[in-house]
């Protein structure tokens, strides 16, 4: 079997009810209206038929959650969005063997209580959150009952990356250019919050938490020799109130101290 | 021979004038002052000494010229640091074989003559540029010339990333956290450079010039999957000003070509 962990769907009901309550400015949403399979069940089965074996853990298509309104009226919309895809597995076990739950992130307090509907009531196989909510970092304040939920659950949290084309390429321009945003700025943004969570020591607090990260794992699989000997280096000579000498969490000090077991020392 | 293409310096005299000029708030430069071998070079050479066969292309140290001064100031300090470069080529042929001349880049009339002056008057292997100038993007107009005068010289530019720790990881923040902004900001900057290089058709209209990107290429050798099938399929479905099927540059869509000859195919 061949399991897909991170396509992307938009159960119809949930699909019909984005259209109607979202901001129209939302940009990804145009693109997507173009992507038949995301809301069109059949289509996608039938292009699922061609590939034997082949298997999908349901996730929501961007925009995340939190973009479609405000914390009155998202915590409604994810649970019409986990009960669509929740009713899709029921229907196709052995197509959609399980899905990962949209949450209303900009509501924690309904956010919490969705985790524990959807995987208790709906049998969700975890959880999505994006790179930022609506702006706002992982490591914020407000988002650490979740991790810690999901920590005591031992359920993975699938991470999106969240990036518009309103974020420019260069000081003094209003928008992205040539999908910079979207080509380069996701797996940058997906990279960013997963350092923040690391260096903030959410798996410190939760060392069995998992965090499935979209795009491969984004830049970190290529870039770990940049990041680990860089930062050793660089980071031991400033002034940053982060200095990662003093701050280094524990997970990363055992995984130095690994390092240099094994013989491989540490990067010039 | 080992021939390390982008090891940095910073000529001794060059080094003082940019300690005397440079304002008090440049955050790379209190890092620079804790590696010796950066000034020091005996202690550079006798590092060398280690390795058999190994030489070095010069190329200056961040921070960019331009964040040193006023396009009043700057020419004077790229002329020394090209001056003392040019020096210790001349001094050590066999280790450091060339150097990549600094520009005043915010002075583009000085960095065109500068160009002539370093690679006609001091031997010049070609030029460095940095991944913007004090946050202008490279496409814009008034850099043109410079990158038609290095192609019409037939020798390469250097590209260094360029991002300080006030580009925050998040809005709202004031700074990026834990060394974000350069682990990860860096390869995403001279990417986004590249690109906008790219499809802004440099590449047409000197279909020969050469560009060294820092630090293996960045992130396009290990996103030219994402990159090239995602901009295809999302690209033309968006009602984006620069709608990629349109504007795609002819040195895109001869890639294409040839990759559709071999049989490759376009990306999912």
């Amino acid at each position: 079997m061949k399991l897909d962990v991170f396509p992307h769907i938009l159960p119809k009901r949930f699909f019909d009810r984005m259209l109607a309550v979202a901001p129209p400015t939302l940009y990804l949403q145009k693109r997507m209206r173009a992507i038949p399979v995301l809301v069109d069940l059949e289509q996608r089965l039938r292009i699922m038929d061609r590939y034997e074996g082949y298997a999908q853990v349901l996730t929501l298509a961007s925009p995340p959650i939190e973009a479609l309104g405000g914390g009155d009226v998202t915590p409604d919309l994810a649970r019409l969005a986990n009960d669509g895809m929740a009713e899709i597995v029921a229907r196709y076990p052995d197509r959609f063997p399980g899905f990962a739950a949209s949450l209303p992130m900009n509501n924690p307090a309904a956010a919490l209580a969705e985790i524990d509907r959807a995987i208790t009531g709906l049998g969700a196989t975890g959880v999505q959150m994006f790179s930022n909510v609506n702006g706002r970092a992982l490591d914020g304040p407000e988002f650490q009952p979740l991790f810690a939920r999901m920590a005591s659950l031992r359920l993975p949290i699938w991470l999106h990356p969240a990036r518009p084309a309103s974020v420019a390429d260069y000081a003094g321009e209003t928008r992205s250019r040539y999908d910079i945003w979207w080509a380069f700025g996701w797996p940058y943004e997906t990279t960013a919050a997963m350092t923040r969570l690391v260096f903030s020591g959410l798996f410190d607090r939760h060392p069995d938490l998992a965090i499935i990260t979209h795009h491969m794992g984004a830049m970190l699989p290529y870039f770990e020799g940049r990041a680990a000997g860089g930062l050793d280096q660089l980071g031991s000579r400033t002034e940053d109130p982060d200095d990662l000498l003093r701050r280094r969490p524990r997970a990363v000090r055992h995984r130095h101290a690994l390092r240099s077991r094994e013989g491989a020392g540490v990067h010039p």
